[in-house]
């Protein structure tokens, strides 16, 4: 592997680049000042390197699915895309009000029905936000169960903001919800549901 | 556009390539030869080629948010991976039984936790299995609601069975369900059920 293939899974993904629309760049803005009083924290994404995951990873991994080949390539699945193709997305969080936000454009290759983003696509920015709001206020833990209503479809290239809560905690259950709306505030593209379990302390 | 590009969105994408493990090539012929007395049926699947998109679709879309250029690099999401590297998948339908089967090898440009499949790239993979379903057995339609209960997490790497059926049509309502397991079939990784509603006649 290559220095500069090194220094790609180092890179922050969170940042604007030139595939930013401007409404992206807008509301990048617009929470980056409301980081300034520390009420929102801003929170950084990479691909995760190779080459950690090799040396953390080896013993927990399937040998009979994955030869050291293939573990060498592993990506995250939101940030496996090239630049402006995929998945590019920012979140920020709350600690007061137990919320996180993503600021999500999906690019052209994220297609479902033609023009629209992909159901997928839409579920997996979704679940990653809800997961990181799990993350944050709950602790490490799995998803259980996804319950997405899709109300409107997206436009593929425009932005939307998924808005999502930490509802509840119960043990290790953790109840989480979000919706997806556009940047004016005026469509209400999905509603989501989800619970997480939280893995036992001796998994952690 | 060079006529290479061109020829790779005419490629059909359902049919073993390297990449295939054992598991996926075992069960591709095992549905291979149900095909042969016409009780299953093989789907074929495509990229979707950019010329056929802008002609078909440039009124269609929304100019405000995808430029021309965009436009052109359009791939649907679960075929806009290279080889081996994201969805490897094949479709088989059973007209008596209103059932689709979907073998999936999920590669390692999908991860979410480490060594695993991305909970969103199984839904992704869940959600196009059954709109397959209902656009063979009940017509053109779009995803209302997608919810997923995950029992297990799905080693990266490894083949899936997604066995999914036409549950009930109630005028514009298709519902539709389907199971996520291993190729032995003794691991039931999840479980879903769908509604999606069928487009108005004029839309279609």
């Amino acid at each position: 592997r290559s220095f500069s293939s090194e220094e790609g899974f180092l890179k922050d993904c969170s940042v604007p680049n030139p595939s930013w629309n401007k409404d992206l760049r807008l509301l990048f803005d617009q929470f980056t000042k409301k980081c300034e009083n520390g009420s929102w924290k801003h929170l950084s994404s990479y691909k995760r390197g190779p080459a950690t995951r090799i040396k953390d990873f080896k013993n927990f991994l399937d040998p009979e699915h994955m030869k050291e080949e293939q573990m060498s390539q592993t990506q995250l699945f939101t940030r496996s895309f090239d630049e402006g193709l995929g998945f590019e997305y920012v979140m920020f969080y709350n600690e007061v009000e137990k919320r996180v936000v993503c600021l999500f454009q999906g690019g052209p290759y994220l297609e479902g029905a033609p023009g629209f983003l992909h159901g997928g696509a839409l579920a997996t920015m979704v679940d990653a936000t809800l997961a990181t709001c799990v993350m944050i206020f709950g602790g490490v833990a799995m998803t259980a169960n996804l319950n997405i209503n899709y109300k409107r479809p997206v436009p593929l290239c425009s932005v939307v903001v998924i808005n999502s809560q930490l509802d509840k905690v119960e043990g290790r259950k953790c109840f989480v919800s979000c919706n997806v709306q556009s940047v004016d505030e005026k469509t209400l593209y999905s509603e989501a549901t989800s619970l997480f379990i939280k893995l036992k302390p001796s998994l952690t």
